[in-house]
């Protein structure tokens, strides 16, 4: 079917306003920001306003075997939401309400679309906090944090996306509108096809409705900075966290190259004074966090801290959080950033920062670190001049590299972005062929026209 | 192939001495502790001391098309461990080492026949916790609570097994060992598959090494005690704190039946006092535990308790659990105990027990109430006289007319016992048939040759 036949088509499934052709508009949707990461181009777009047509253009889709891609805000770091050739884009951003918060039962449910920031705010209008807090939170998506199993700076102690995922409504391969999960607090009927959607990636159903679980409204946080005159010091300070007992709210790094991008940008002075900066927080309450503050200050200072302090001043403690928000914005100034996103265990961080110098050396490419430390999530940064192919290839010999080096040491490669399409090696590196097989017997029993996200996680 | 055919063959293919068909012997290995739950005869009961045995024998029975039923402790309350007819059972009562417990990363790695409690009590050792405790820890196995999703009393504030499972090892339904999951704290590389086999009760794989995530160890816990006129009273009281924001480590209920059963064998005196103890337990350090123990109380005597106190005692307050524990065992002395499990939202545990107390009157059943209330997780015990069938058929009419019930109410028919043979027409009850079709699906992807723990979980 050629694109106008198609999008006249789709016009008589959806009401006709839904789908999208004009091809600067289609243009827009058609990549994430996936540095590096091939896209189709799609014969579509479609923005459903229900989850009535969300199945029927899945429908239609199966029933002419079109490839089916579901975008949120397209914030991803691994091309999941790149655009196959002949595709129809299912954007969400019109499926964007708040439809219930549950003080009692402490739970929400949302369509896809909501900004994560913005069910935040709504749930702290009720005294209740939704805790995973991808960096990209004032734009991504829910549907797209659980399509992608996001992370984020708090769940090093809160957990990850699915660990707040209580129940979906997807459209199935099939084109079945099914409701996965429960509104409980535990339960264990049948198969957790709830969590086994949940990083999916768009592979496996088309998420039309999320029910996650809140927690109550927590204390301010207290934040605890240390410099440092390396990575490998920084690491050991890490590390003695982990193994104080101490469980923090956050525990992120920034290194100099960060810094000098961020100092170069907005002019913080951060980068005259340390090589790497740690950033701890902790929000358990009372003199039982005043406790476990000082002894995250005793762990950076016996690490070997340049300068440690706890903070007394909340904007101050801001001004740091926001230095480590800013560093991403900050290297994108200097030429494209490709994100890595390996994890290892956290006694081997400074292990791994010492390996990434190295492939950053043996590469000569320019390699920033911004890291969840504390969860052993690295996200070195591989940056390159616009436009310099020669640039563009060692840095991607650099990247697989660095995800061979955290395989080695027992790592993942990928801690909280996803496969998409630039991990599809490293998944291939991670597991086993018998695993890879599993995937896709997975796979075919629950997508068996091949019709949702094909080629992404794996080829 | 008849029985001792298959003896003879399987003891080619692992050490003879791994293979018990002494009649008597393999009697006591064909059923779990699910009152009602039929079972079938084994051809052989293998008990491997490696995960490449365990791979021989699937192997083994993929080629003969024979049924495999992994067994741990036969602790299980739904009949999810019972023998099949002509089936290999494997119990793993030999594998039942700790293989490690790392500190610095808060992971062990145990086989699956390690005892819950012993693993807990290893972990205490290096100042470490595994939180999942539920009521069968003294007997039931890291294996049989992975294979079940087992929940417990502190899965209230620490979540259920699930949460704790980092990895496992499986062989699976081709008889490959395959390593799922990973040991960092985080990671999203490709489908969680080490998820899926969670609670799958052994129809998606045979478990062979578990890699469980750990906390530091916790402070001590502060208890409350309230007695109540009525389980709607104590209700009440459940719904009030969880709408106090408070998360309490442990919040159960016992009623008056249990109390009775327990003074009739202890002589404990309790239910004199009350016809509904709730017992509720903060863990929080320092004074904002003594503040959330005070919320609880406060919560307590403003639903009617007619005396509520916190414990500065605890040998008392362990004696109070001790009763909540004795309950099922004073309870089997009256005559067999058919379990219930369902799981409601916290704010209708009023409405269901109120719901329970009339099914007993309908069908004229002693139904005894335990329930972990924090969770909305009931555990109704229907009570009938030894050998009275009139009586078994009353009470299972009780049984269907509680799961149809928790249905209506938005519950789930089974909170942590898992659906077993029990449990498949509420699974039946409580998803739709596309979603049914969905489990068929995965189980014909991962069992092609569907000798894994067959008939379990769906017919």
């Amino acid at each position: 079917m050629d694109s106008p036949t198609l999008v006249a088509a789709l016009r008589r499934v959806v009401p006709a306003e839904r789908v999208v052709d004009d091809p600067a508009v289609v243009e827009s949707y058609l990549q994430d920001h996936a540095e590096w990461a091939e896209y189709g181009q799609a014969a579509a777009v479609v923005r459903p306003r229900a989850t009535a047509e969300v199945r029927d253009v899945v429908r239609f889709a199966v029933e002419h075997r079109i490839p089916v891609v579901p975008r949120g805000a397209g914030t991803g770091l691994s091309g999941g939401a790149n655009a196959v050739d002949g595709c129809i884009m299912i954007s969400f951003e019109s499926m964007d309400s708040v439809l219930e918060i549950d003080r009692a039962e402490r739970l929400a449910v949302v369509q896809p679309g909501v900004v994560n920031d913005d069910l935040r705010a709504a749930c702290a209008e009720q005294g209740l906090w939704y805790p995973p807090d991808p960096a990209s939170s004032p734009w991504s998506t829910i549907g797209g944090n659980v399509a992608t199993n996001a992370g984020g700076l708090c769940c090093v102690k809160y957990g990850v996306t699915r660990d707040y995922v209580l129940a979906l409504e997807v459209v199935t391969g099939r084109g079945e509108v099914v409701r996965l999960g429960r509104r409980t607090a535990k339960g264990v009927a049948g198969y957790d096809l709830c969590g086994l959607m949940v990083g999916s990636e768009g592979t496996l159903g088309v998420i039309t409705e999320v029910t996650v679980r809140l927690r109550p409204r927590r204390e301010a946080e207290r934040t605890i900075a240390g410099y440092f005159d390396s990575v490998i010091a920084a690491g050991e300070a890490v590390s003695a966290v982990s193994a104080s007992g101490v469980i923090p709210s956050a525990l992120e790094l920034v290194d100099r190259h960060c810094l000098e991008a961020v100092d170069a940008w907005k002019n913080m002075g951060l980068s005259t004074e340390a090589n790497v900066v740690l950033l701890g927080r902790v929000d358990t309450p009372g003199h039982a966090g005043e406790e476990e503050a000082r002894t995250i200050l005793r762990c950076f200072e016996e690490a070997g801290a340049t300068w440690a302090a706890l903070s007394t001043d909340e904007h101050e403690a801001e001004a740091l959080f926001d230095a480590r928000r800013l560093a991403y914005p900050a290297l994108e100034r200097l030429g494209p950033v490709l994100t890595e996103d390996v994890c290892v265990p956290r006694a081997l961080v400074p292990e791994m920062l010492a390996r990434i110098e190295k492939a950053a050396a043996r590469h000569d490419t320019l390699i920033a670190n911004i890291a969840h430390a504390g969860d052993g999530n690295l996200h070195p940064l591989l940056i390159t001049p616009i436009g310099d192919d020669a640039a563009r290839l060692r840095a991607q010999a650099a990247f697989e590299d660095i995800i061979a080096d955290a395989v080695e040491l027992g790592g993942t490669v990928t801690g909280e972005h996803g496969i998409g399409l630039l991990k599809r090696g490293g998944l291939r590196r991670e597991v086993s062929p018998e695993v890879l097989e599993m995937h896709r017997a997975v796979k075919n029993a629950l997508d068996p026209h091949g019709i949702l996200n094909p080629g992404k996680v794996f080829a």
